[in-house]
């Protein structure tokens, strides 16, 4: 569906970019956990093609594009190299990361809800697989690492709430009939621009009632 | 094949049940780890689909029921709804939440297998099938959540005994070309009652030879 | 593609003596961790199988071999009865574990190859998804054992490269035409001695550069 509103080539390198930039963050991950070079291919590899390929498995599209399409593969590994040889200028740039970060998330996001309608799922389960395409590979990167998700601690920055809203337009834009490349790219933008406001403002979701007035009591 | 002994309406909502009260164990352990409220719905959602996704992606039932039927994905979302204002309250009914429970596994071993088999399994293999529905959403859920996950422990009452009772009793019936609605009724009951027994006498399972002795004398 | 170059029955027997030697080595770390027999018999499972499992889903082979054929099944729960009852003793071979893990991870890495390529992907991917095959069951042992997976940490002797070069070596004979029973023999026996230099010599891969000259001054 978005091929036909986006020219292929311009798609693909929007992908391939998101595809990098969370290699980064898997790899400055298992080199923080001190893990050798192929633990941060691995991790690198598993952050950038995770959620993708559990969505394609999901909607029965097999050979995921991940296996089938060799940029996908060889773009991690050149995440690799660039951590691996300098990462310390990379984690210097930690505000650079995450505003690709946040780019890749907000186009995951509505990528991954156009392809799950395209297959035949409902609006709301493709708007949930956009949300797992967007958020799965960090919650991967988290388990193969052996820490809770960030995605699902409380005392992080809000990260699926934006990616939620992206993929919510989209299916709201399906629904209407109206997604363009217009009303696609504005659903990319919002999801980007909310993630920013997000890490700027270190906006937060809510814990269960009880727990909060434990916890300031533990404090 | 289940749907042609029940009433499908009856078997939905035995389903959605069970859904219910397994989206309930995961947000509440998610409470307990002190997740956000987004962290509280995923695991959720993971301890109440995991098993069926696992199985329909296994025998190739794509996309998943999960994904097809929208009550699948909002009943969790009902169970973080309760949990979440009322949690202390939910805590305090845990005896209620096991009944539930057990109720809820005993009916996934049961469907789970039935549904293995009529996607072409050999029946040992959609008993494990089955085993794997009743059981995968918690073990998910331990995952995401960086515990050991409480199926695999000594020192949890027997969980998956139950469950694998009830898919092999199924398996048998079907072997034995006499699943009614009366035998896959008495192999949900046979294993519900087994988990309740197994929570009330707190029967375990052993541990390998030597290495119980040794914590033994640990102790 | 293999099943042309061998008798099936001697592949299948080799498929199975792998099998065995990764479900004892998980059963192993499940005595380790304190597990009941039931997780013993859940780690051996997954090791013995996860690795295949996820080619098998990846590339739409559903059911899985896993789950049509009862052998794939029935041995490791063999693994199990042995390490629950000989356990201290098979500690004690520790040395034949490795050797016989490391024929698995030779075979595994050749026939997952192979198989990736039998169902239409590319070379490249074949090779991927022939190293997931061998080392696939491992990382999924140790994270159900809440482990970082010792595929990724950097005090491990080699595990993955040795994996590689036969995936490798299969994807190269395949794209020469070569591929042949003493092709394919030569993959699994190059795989499985470099993995046993690896063990002989402590083979390991390097770390970040920063990270490397950090560590050391931690120390």
């Amino acid at each position: 569906m978005l091929q036909q509103l986006f020219s292929p080539s311009l798609l693909h390198a929007l992908d391939l970019i998101g595809i990098f930039v969370f290699a980064i963050s898997g790899a400055l991950l298992a080199v923080r956990k001190n893990l050798d070079v192929f633990g941060i291919a691995v991790l690198a590899e598993a952050t950038a093609l995770g959620g993708g390929l559990f969505r394609d498995v999901v909607i029965g599209a097999v050979p995921p594009a991940a296996f089938t399409d060799l940029g996908y593969f060889v773009t991690p590994l050149l995440a690799v190299a660039l951590v691996f040889f300098l990462h310390p200028h990379v984690e210097r740039i930690q505000n650079a990361v995450n505003f690709f970060d946040a780019a890749g998330l907000g186009l995951f996001c509505v990528v991954g809800t156009a392809k799950a309608y395209d297959y035949g799922l409902g609006l709301t389960a493709s708007a949930c697989l956009g949300l797992v395409t967007a958020v799965g590979g960090g919650v991967l990167r988290d388990v193969l690492a052996n820490e809770v998700p960030s995605l699902l601690r409380w005392d992080r920055d809000l990260y699926a709430v934006p990616a939620l809203v992206g993929a919510t337009m989209v299916a709201l834009c399906i629904h209407f009939d109206v997604l363009n490349a217009f009303t696609s790219s504005l659903a990319v933008i919002t999801a980007f621009v909310l993630r920013l406001l997000a890490l700027r403002y270190h906006w937060r979701a809510p814990r269960a009632w009880q727990r909060r007035s434990t916890a300031r009591e533990e404090e």
